[in-house]
């Protein structure tokens, strides 16, 4: 947990919820990323590692910097053999708005932006990234988006996403995917999209993306990055890559992380940092690097945490809790109550400040 | 040229312009792509990519159709063949605004979309979709990114996109164009970008990634197709394949397309076209193929007549003139004059008439 301002709410949270439930916390945390490297020499030290593979679940701060981001040993290596030996094939982020205070901060116009709610589940460690893809696998990761559309009454459509009409990988993978879904899962919709139709759809009427969304792993870093920004605001978004499909009876290992570790690990292109913030309306000039500053908003790992209630410890009563509070924080803004903007989304809010409301409702 | 109605009326400009100027026309019409595969069997028959290869330059229609989406014979095949065969190994796609009055078609705010203008220079026969690249490959790709840049005055900003994080082809992409643009074009900025930054960058905000993008084919694929919705209305950008670097002084083999070809190839995939209109304004449950109904736009194509004519041709002027009319006729829009939206935009004219327009102006 190397971004220690936003992790730390997440764990007041998740104190909070299991003082008042029947949840037993055993909290540990240790150096990873760039901390790794400046403590151990490695992004993943085998001490960590080793936590990790023992532990229920993992939950990650930002884990790089501009200060690592040249040299040969880089922190996202460690994030990659973190995933390959945890064995986190499934990566679920969801694109919504928690809030419809949110649609202000979007870069789309309300109309277009307004009720999208995506869960893309991303292929996290095959794919283009390493070589291709396996049948087994491919059917694996099917399994955990259909599961992720059979968590809600009515199921959601599933939407495949592939590059069928070029790539030999993606005529498998279009073709394991609609066997296992007729066989496996015949009450559920499923299309097929093509990656540059699919990225186009995202922007120009991403309702009709609406649903899961499912696809190998680089298509999934893209696209999923892409829909990150609908809901407006970086850091409000959680993520889980999991070591299996979610089961309402089962539990799962799971690593989970807000969005904008994504944003800081890329923040290692210096003139991307200095030169881009991502939203017009934010980061102003500032200092780069977001994480240590104590103006990261955490909703992002508060929103991992619910997530971790739910998949890992097998607490999905208390998850709904966190999210209906945050939900609440959020409508704040829209009804003239409190704003939930930290200083990194153009706000004046600190890390605590959030934290401390969102412990209030709950 | 198998979308004869919006061909038809980049042709009139065409002629339009020949008889006004020194520039002698030889034109003639191949079977392609869908009317490859009717009439002889294959996407693109020997004849046809003969004529392309006697020519100066090709100016494309609509290639597919669902019609013949699912066959193991498909149109797009024709045109991964014909790239190849013709060396077409640089696709210069921009995404701007003709005219201010299509930020009210943008699916962004118009604070967030206005004043985008992003040249994207995608790498067209190797990368990714074959296996990877050579050192000369990326060098003459990172060389026409820099002669579009030079091409005006202050030259542009070169973004390159990569995911050097991840993927060894990307760290020799990297490397490659730093080397190139550091010894061949050291007045040009040039910073670069992972691909899902620069997928959320293109929506959360644009404009930092004005100038010129160059990337590999498969993230060149889907980041060009992701920008083409930000100036509001598909078909109406053009796009150019080149066979070399574009130069004031010299003459380039080239395909010119408009985006609204894509649209159509995509609509191979039944449910996406039934479903999935990609404007929530247009097309409204109508017959998902626009070709042939005399309501597609004409803009994109007489658009892409018009960088052949500077790219293949060596008319710049004829180029300027026939951009300034289409500007002309967008900016009708805004003022309350012609309204250039065919049906296929959610607009009330045909192909012919917005044509009739572009002459009208010229
Ligand atoms: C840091 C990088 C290796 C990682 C990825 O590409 O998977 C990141 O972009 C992500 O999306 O989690
Ligand atoms: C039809 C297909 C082969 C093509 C591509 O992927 O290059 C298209 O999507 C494009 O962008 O020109």
């Amino acid at each position: 947990m190397s971004c220690p301002e936003v992790t730390a709410e997440a764990v007041r949270v998740l104190k909070l919820i299991s003082s008042k439930t029947d949840l037993n916390l055993d909290l540990a945390s240790h150096d990873f990323g760039g901390a790794g490297i400046d403590n151990h020499g490695v992004p993943l030290p085998d001490s960590t590692l080793d936590a990790c593979k023992s532990a229920d679940a993992v939950l990650l701060g930002a884990v790089g910097g501009p200060k690592w981001g040249v040299g040969p040993v880089r922190p996202e290596q460690g994030l990659l053999k973190l995933r390959k030996e945890l064995g986190l094939y499934a990566n679920i982020r969801p694109a919504n708005f928690a809030s419809e205070s949110l649609l202000a901060h979007s870069p789309l116009k309300p109309e277009i932006a307004k009720g999208t709610d995506i869960i893309v589940v991303r292929e996290l460690i095959g794919g283009i990234y390493t070589a291709t893809y396996s049948i087994p696998e491919i059917e694996r990761i099917t399994r955990v988006a259909a599961q992720c559309a059979l968590a809600v009454d009515p199921p959601l459509a599933v939407h495949s996403v592939d590059k069928a009409n070029v790539l030999a990988t993606s005529r498998l993978w279009r073709k394991t995917v609609t066997a296992l879904m007729e066989k496996e899962y015949p009450q559920l919709a499923l299309d097929h999209h093509l990656v540059d139709s699919a990225a186009m759809l995202m922007v120009a009427n991403p309702r009709k993306l609406n649903g899961v969304l499912v696809t190998e792993n680089l298509f999934g870093d893209i696209l999923s990055d892409e829909s990150s920004v609908i809901p407006g605001s970086l850091g409000l978004l959680p993520s889980a890559s999991l070591a299996g499909a979610p089961d309402a009876n089962a539990i799962v290992m799971g690593l989970y992380e807000p969005y904008v570790s994504m944003l800081i690990l890329h923040s290692r292109n210096k003139r991307l940092t200095a030169n881009c913030p991502l939203f017009p309306s934010s980061i102003h000039g500032s200092a780069p690097d977001i994480a240590g500053k104590g103006f990261a908003n955490p909703i992002g790992t508060i929103l991992s945490a619910a997530m971790m209630l739910r998949y890992s410890l097998g607490k999905a009563d208390a998850a709904e809790l966190i999210e209906r509070a945050v939900e609440k924080v959020l409508d704040g803004a829209d009804k003239g109550g409190f704003d939930f903007r930290t200083r990194d989304l153009g706000g004046q809010r600190n890390t605590s400040e959030v934290g401390d409301k969102v412990l209030e409702v709950l």
